[in-house]
């Protein structure tokens, strides 16, 4: 597993937009605790309304690891940026980052981290899980969110469990799968980069063996209905071998996004073709309940979605973003 | 796609076993007219039967490659047959090898190729496709073999129907996916090295657009009910968009093989399980046959068992090594 050293100095370089530095603002809010300040270049359009801190600062506090929190469009770093990198690793500090151009692949960072004894992540790929999955049963108990498509909300709804659930003094663990949930939990496994051989495997390694009490909320990726991602989705699940999922939707989402040839089937045919795939490493999996973004909805509209599907598919339904996921949390209680 | 320059001379080193070089003599069955000869350490205990060529007297017959034939257990490529591949290099010919040790992790054949203008082909994994797949409907035809498991026939079926549809004058073209597969057809996608995102993207390429009288035969991989590999058959399902599918089994295989927690469903629900998967990239797929490998059947076991299967399924079974695939290929030409 991928393991970055808490707590975290965010940098966000001189981004233009405040929807470039979206990973920037996630953790500030998912891992307020985790997080001692933020850095910039002189003059940065952006700020995270944080105690502004120099690398050098930052790791006097005690701070382990410089985020870059940007994810701009192409996803380059930018070259004015690495002065900045080579001061975090300088004072010591690990730097990670979740962009495509890669970190190592900058020779003067690579030598410095050398010379310092620190460390580069690059979150969306520098883990490559190597082992073949066994279909052993493992002990502790484990909840899967999936989806109807990407990007409607799986992370959100795991981290938010995962809340709950230790609000309720349940033993939770949040299993993150993608480069901003690893960041927010501080470990996790990029699903999307792992080789195909590998990937039930990596999900495997996931969520090692535990207390029979214990929940793993993992975040889901992909779809099974994508005609591009699928196979993650499967090797994840599988992997996984979840008690139960969380279905994610959003109801104004017809079809798969940007693949208009791929409408989205019934929620009740969605369930069934996750719980039959499912089904091949745990015959008991089952679905406890569905979670929807629900913010194209008025609350009229999202009182008589949330009836209508609550009745429809005799689960609880919940926004958690409106109301919160504890008729989820109670529904997993009862498992 | 991977391409590979043939004609081939075959290498199996001083390989103490047959079975460990299944690769050469696979090679020499499936492509004799693209082998022109074979070369190993003096002394070598295994012989193929072919004329005996050095590097040099090999490229000057044409060669194009010379192929490392040998899988020994570990996958290492030992340090004493270095002299010989160096040598294949020096003469101008490519080097090509299936093993786990990969001939770019030898940094003096590195250089000498990039001196000789030559190259080294690590069939497992140095060909990474990185585009995602967009699930748009290609033009021509496409069969792909699928399992109840891991090697029981899905290569050789698929290379049987490119032969026998050939030879009836369809046009044809066989598609390999696994490394056998690409030495065999000179090109082809190593399927399980490739990252999970672009899974189904390198299926897509694997079968562009053709005729609309043209089949690509498709070599599958993996199972849907294998618990490590159901991602990798799930991306190469999807992304491939069969017309047909073809079920191979091994009648004497009632569970993953190394996985005995994991049964072998019924052949119905296996063919139904592909379909309903299939289904998401097109939904005219259908299943045309059985290929079963009989060998451990004798042939009055061999004749109740296929006549059985074909009342229960009502569709050809067929063992491409004991009758061929004739009727297969009849059933592929009335779709």
């Amino acid at each position: 597993m991928l393991v970055l050293r808490k707590p975290y100095l965010l940098y966000v370089g001189d981004a233009a937009l405040k929807t470039d530095c979206k990973t920037a603002f996630g953790l500030r809010d998912w891992c307020p605790q985790q997080v001692i300040g933020e850095w910039s270049r002189p003059n940065a359009p952006v700020t995270l309304g944080l105690t502004r801190l120099s690398p050098e600062q930052a790791a006097a506090r005690g701070a382990g690891s410089l985020i870059v929190g940007v994810a701009p469009i192409g996803g380059r770093l930018p070259d004015h940026w690495l002065p900045d990198l080579e001061a975090a690793l300088e004072a010591g500090l690990d730097v990670v980052s979740g962009l495509h151009s890669r970190l190592t692949s900058f020779p003067r960072l690579v030598s410095q981290a050398e010379r310092r004894g620190v460390k580069l992540h690059d979150v969306r790929s520098s883990y490559l899980h190597q082992t073949v999955a066994n279909g052993r049963k493992r002990s502790g108990k484990r909840l899967l969110t999936v989806g109807t498509d990407c990007a409607l909300g799986k992370k959100y709804t795991a981290l938010a469990l995962a809340r709950e659930l230790s609000t309720r003094g349940v033993r939770a663990t949040f299993r993150a799968t993608g480069q901003t949930g690893i960041m927010i939990a501080g470990s996790g496994i990029p699903m999307d980069a792992q080789v195909a051989d590998f990937l039930a495997g990596a999900a495997e390694a996931l969520s090692p063996d535990n207390d029979s009490a214990h929940w793993d909320l993992i975040e889901g990726q992909g779809s099974l209905f994508h005609p591009a991602y699928a196979a993650v989705t499967l090797g994840l699940l599988q992997g996984s071998q979840p008690d139960a999922i969380v279905l994610c939707h959003a109801p104004e989402r017809l079809h798969i996004d940007e693949y208009p040839d791929y409408p989205l089937p019934p929620l009740r045919e969605v369930i069934d073709t996750y719980l039959a795939a499912g089904r091949l490493t745990n015959r008991a999996i089952r679905c406890i309940g569905l979670s929807i973004n629900s913010c194209a909805l008025d609350d009229a509209a999202w009182h008589a979605y949330r009836t209508q599907q609550e009745r429809e598919l005799q689960m609880p339904v919940c926004d958690p973003m409106r109301g919160g996921v504890a008729p989820l949390a109670q529904a997993l209680q009862t498992l």
